[in-house]
């Protein structure tokens, strides 16, 4: 088939225009209006706080990165060359060196688009609240804009690296074809995790650290507003919305999509096979799908921004972003429908029903795109103001702190319900009608069934791009607000700006219960990629297949134990660190109310430079224990129990790193929202007078609010992060579990 | 041998002996000094309470219970005549009547344990408070002799139950063999499930309701200490210390003991067969040692409470506890080194390193009785004063309740590393131990490595008693020191109960680690018996064998993650219960003392009782939910996503409901204890003057005392009974998942 061919070409097109399209947006963007000399100097003040955060951060990664590569070069060689190696054409030194490249690329790649993104929004932030002083869908269209240069980039940029490294191996390097890159180019993946779990970690540490130390010596010790210039750590927390929020969750669904895609791959080689060997046309279509179908989803975010972020002056912001992902969701089922019908071409043989096996697959990719439909509304249910449980927390406020946090705590746990039942029904549904395409392997295996979760993922991650714009536009509008506070902006421009970030706070919400979402869906496919490699490597190998991850070995069950106990431990080092980093700005601030009397009168101004200085080094030292437990415990697990029980800790971690996720962001959204709801004059007592602002039940809600604040931004983020480096350096590492 | 055959008599004599040895103590406490008039007014009502409670939960739980009994029965009868029956001698009906029939011997054995065990311990706290006015060692010898009555009638009455229906069932009904009799009583274990997750549901809810809401409206909002008689709700705290701590964990630990003991059994038949197999002498002996070990515990116990348990009055009462543990652990190793050596007779066939198999079994429960003192130490390390931890936590509340939540939230978390770790070791360790022994199956499996776990589990669980007498100890010293303070005693008994006091919370926390510990290496045994009774059923109807429970099969997978859901749903509903009744005590405390104002000058007297019925009500109604959750969940996942997709929610349930329970537990003696630091003054500011009680970190401490209530009393406790209600629940419904 031509078509399916010429088809592939759509991933650079797609790619190279979404990369083109973010240079345009950032032209755009950055060409408009800066607004007021203050607003200006606290945008510049910002903008060198993160840049100097940044480029420390990205050196210590990129470091970190460089001796990883090396670690990984020099295991993979020792491995390859001590035994069979696992592409037989390739002797052991080609691997090691192919993988280590891959892994650099991958962090590259992933670095490049942190940086780029986070630059932009750095720069939206000013113009957003300059835009604010004239027209609220003005201010919509540049924060959405800015943020949609972040989502472009990172997904165009995995989208790219991926392609492109597979071309490379599979093209130029002899004794690699299109069946044995997809093994090859894991690293990439491994790569962007590794980036991704350093980003994540120390940007979440860095923002919560400056949101919680300054609130704390600010609003509650000298009782003066939130984002108040005499605070010294007000910049601190500005610069910690962008490096968090921002560089941090682009980074993670950089890793994502990379991670699924090559899994994904892995998994079409199966297909590939059956495809091959019943010479249907064009077989390694199955192969390039999860690529393809991402190359659609690109061009549908691309239609979406560029022609549906717009309003009136009177509506709801939430609507126009909410137009925007329908718009995106609907265009990529289109190309759900071309590419599923094109690409998976069996030569006339049909399964269950009499149906070709593409329309089976299409059902599987609907089942994904309306997971995360379904997410959306999950996340707005358990963190949006107007429902049960933030109402529940609220009133639970009333008889003290105490009472919120039990009320929280058992929102935050009964989260888990509705995410596990979805995601449980999302995976048996795709498996099945996978399952019902009629792909059986030469050993009789049906191959369907695990291809429809992965065709599931793939569908669920086409909105990708734009989810993450709704994202960025997060703390790109809190950080309008701020500047707008900051620089006493007209009234009529911060109420649009306040508006602009309670919208964001519900898109950041949002783009969690996403990453959630993907991530468990994604580790069906990702276990499977793990077991196919281990089997590549043991054909080779004359070894033992694995078929089974049976729990019932002690050996899996004791990994399984420690794979859920890690995203405790892992949890609480992240959570201390925040404590830690937090203690050490409190300090500072504290000490500047004490030396420059003058800052209380605004006759003296805070050293920013110094609290911003304090908290950068902190968090990168605080980043690294965390990091290295999540690195070095599946190595150690895998060395010591081998490789089956690595897999049972990758599952059970998987899970485990799911579920506590979703306590984690979802606790500490409601408790954010059931603050907001009381400041908004929602919560009454028993003769219907109103419970607001400076009353005990507020102050309630302010110690939920800050405890959620750790959980949702620094641990919750950086369990995604995890569950998905788990997966990615199980399926690098392979090869040094089997003994 | 005849020395095996007759150690066997050593089940029914330390069962009967430990029963009498309990009514000898019950005497000796039921004839002591029941101290002066204002006491025993205090102490009959706490009792009227308590009594009042237990009759009305354990008539509803009687009720369930019967339901139960019908439904299994039934259910049981239709799946038997059905199919091919899984005793082929013994049709429909005999199995499904002899299963109901020890579901119900089980629960009523379960519940009279708890009745008689808290009948006797509320009758011990006003011995204890008039002990106390005379010596130290007197009112430590009461409180102990109190709680052993509950711990020789829990282990003994549990010993007694299984023994006698399992010689009931293989003596006199035709066609059970004792080849098949542990499969027939696994009732037996359900039922003591059964009762032990209503008992500690209920007693939980209401100890924390009442302790939270009459401390909310008592401590905070009226100003008036703690356990003040002039608080309506002080009585039903009392109360609550009985039925929660003393009912609860009694229930649970009896159902411990029945389903592990139970578990080995079945274990102990594949050990059987071989022995029949190669005719060792006496091979039923391998079936019945896990009782014969628990017998040995039993009268290990006796010895250490009735001549050890003494001291001077200067010393610390810990250390005297200490002593007697050590005393019963001496003499439990010398009980396994007997049991091993005479009743695992290979007939002369050796294992590795040309050692018989019982000293390689002997090892194994060395590393379950090592465990137990391990995990005893983990505990002190986490919830002590004097460690870093609590230190932390401490710490931390002088930056307010947010920071305080937040650090005791990264404690809990933390205490997962080195729970699993030590779990995991003593897992492997025994395992391996095991299967050096040389236990080789017909089909050439090794099946002494599953053994070796039995046994370590079996040495593990020789303390129980002990463990579970130092538990009530808690409970006893803190009403004790209720009455005290309730009738005005002298300053110096007041400062023994208040040490006694502090004593008691540490055995409390002890208990739980000790359960936990105890509940995670049992699961690995029971997971086993699922396995063997599946393919027992399987070989009679000729189905496929469960060899493997394969995390990659995707049914096994989501059931796996609605297993660790499950937990996280069942904590919330348990924690969300405590908060429902807790603002039910808090609205009828705030009525008295608005109506009657003599109340705060002493004039008029609080309506105890009413109190107590409000909460007795509330807790009833709020245990129910929770509980069919539990029950339903696995019989749910089993019929949609069958055998061994149950299998899979059973092992990663247990994994995630033993990690939960460790970080709820652990962080809220964390909590409790770091508010004790600050009021012992150990806290102090960066002047070394001391932060004490009434500084605004006191009262932060107060805040993460309340939120660990709930936690380390309630949801944690329910979750260690939930892990095994899964086990028992699958055991006895597994013919009904097998399609």
């Amino acid at each position: 088939m031509v078509l399916a061919s010429a088809l592939q070409w759509i991933i650079p097109i797609a790619g190279l225009t979404a990369v083109i399209f973010a240079g345009y947006l950032a032209r755009d963007v950055l060409r408009r209006d800066t607004g007021t000399q203050a607003m200006r100097d606290v945008a510049s003040t910002i903008h060198e706080g993160a840049v100097a955060f940044i480029r420390r951060q990205y050196t210590t990664i990129a470091i970190l990165a460089l001796a990883g590569a090396v670690v990984i070069g020099g295991v993979i060689y020792l491995v390859e060359t001590r035994d069979v190696a696992d592409v037989p054409d390739l002797a052991g030194a080609p691997i090691a060196i192919m993988t280590a490249v891959a892994f650099l690329v991958g962090a590259a790649a992933s670095m490049a688009s942190g940086i780029i993104g986070m630059f932009i929004s750095v720069k939206s932030n000013v113009r957003t609240a300059a835009a604010a002083r004239r027209s609220l869908v003005e201010a919509v269209q540049v924060a959405m804009r800015g943020g949609a240069v972040s989502g472009f980039l990172v997904v165009s940029l995995s989208l790219l690296g991926v392609w492109g490294i597979f071309t490379a191996y599979s093209t130029f390097v002899g004794g690699v074809t299109v069946r044995e890159a997809p093994f090859l180019i894991v690293g990439f993946g491994f790569g962007a995790s590794f980036v991704a779990l350093f980003a994540q970690l120390g940007g979440g540490i860095y923002t919560k650290a400056a949101d919680v130390g300054s609130d704390l010596v600010g609003k509650v010790e000298a009782g003066i507003p939130e984002d108040d210039p005499r605070n010294a750590g007000v910049i601190a927390d500005l610069v910690g919305d962008n490096v968090g929020d921002c560089a941090g969750r682009g980074a993670d669904l950089f890793e994502s999509t990379a991670a699924e895609n090559i899994g994904a791959m892995i998994l079409g080689v199966g297909a590939f096979l059956i495809a091959q060997a019943a010479g249907w046309p064009n077989p390694e279509a199955w192969i390039f799908f999860p690529l393809v179908v991402r190359g659609f989803g690109l061009l549908a975010t691309i239609v979406s921004v560029a022609f549906f972020i717009r309003g009136s002056e009177t509506e709801n912001p939430m609507n126009i972003l909410n137009r925007g992902y329908w718009v995106t969701s609907i265009l990529s089922v289109v190309g759900l429908f071309i590419t599923t019908n094109v690409m998976m071409n069996t030569g006339g043989v049909v399964g269950a029903n009499g149906w070709p096996a593409w329309v089976w697959f299409f059902g599987a990719g609907l089942v994904g795109l309306a997971t995360s439909v379904v997410f959306v509304y999950i996340t707005q249910y358990y963190t949006a103001g107007s429902f049960r449980p933030v109402r529940e927390i609220a009133e639970a406020s009333k008889t003290g702190p105490a009472t919120n946090i039990i009320s929280g705590t058992a929102v935050g746990f009964e989260t888990t319900f509705v995410t596990a039942v979805s995601i449980g029904v999302a995976l048996l549904a795709s498996h099945w009608l996978g399952s019902q395409a009629g792909l059986t392997n030469a050993e009789g295996h049906d191959v369907g069934g695990i291809l429809g979760t992965a065709v599931a993922t793939m569908g669920m991650l086409m909105t990708t791009a734009y989810i993450l714009a709704m994202d960025t536009f997060g703390p790109i509008t809190d950080n309008a607000g701020g500047i707008a506070e900051f620089s006493r902006s007209e009234a009529g421009a911060r109420q649009i700006t306040d508006h602009l970030d309670a919208v964001g706070n519900t898109t950041k919400a949002l783009t969690k219960g996403y990453a959630v979402a993907s991530a468990s869906l994604a580790a069906f496919l990702l276990f499977s990629a793990y077991i196919d490699k281990v089997n590549l490597i043991q054909r080779n190998r004359g070894g033992q297949l694995l078929t089974a991850v049976n729990l019932a070995d002690v050996g899996v069950f004791v990994a399984a134990l420690i794979g859920a106990m890690l995203v405790y431990f892992f949890s609480s080092l992240a959570i201390r660190a925040v404590g830690k980093t937090a203690q050490a700005i409190i300090v500072e601030v504290r000490r500047q109310f004490r030396e420059m009397p003058g800052i209380m009168d605004y006759t003296q101004r805070p050293d920013y430079a110094r609290v911003v200085d304090i908290t950068t080094r902190a968090a990168l030292r605080e980043m690294v224990a965390p990091g290295l437990v999540a690195v070095a415990t599946p190595i150690v697990v895998g060395l010591v129990l081998g490789y089956q029980a690595v897999a049972g800790l990758l599952m059970v971690g998987t899970i485990a790193g799911v579920l506590l996720a979703t306590v984690l962001n979802n606790g500490g959204g409601a408790w954010d929202n059931a603050k907001k709801y009381i400041e908004a004059g929602n919560l009454k007592d028993e003769n219907g007078n109103v419970i607001g602002k400076g009353t005990p039940a507020h102050a309630a809600a302010v110690v939920g609010d800050t405890v959620g604040d750790p959980f949702k931004d620094t641990a919750g983020p950086s369990l995604h992060v995890l569950v998905k480096l788990l997966a990615t350096i199980t399926l690098v590492m392979a090869p040094l579990f089997i003994r």
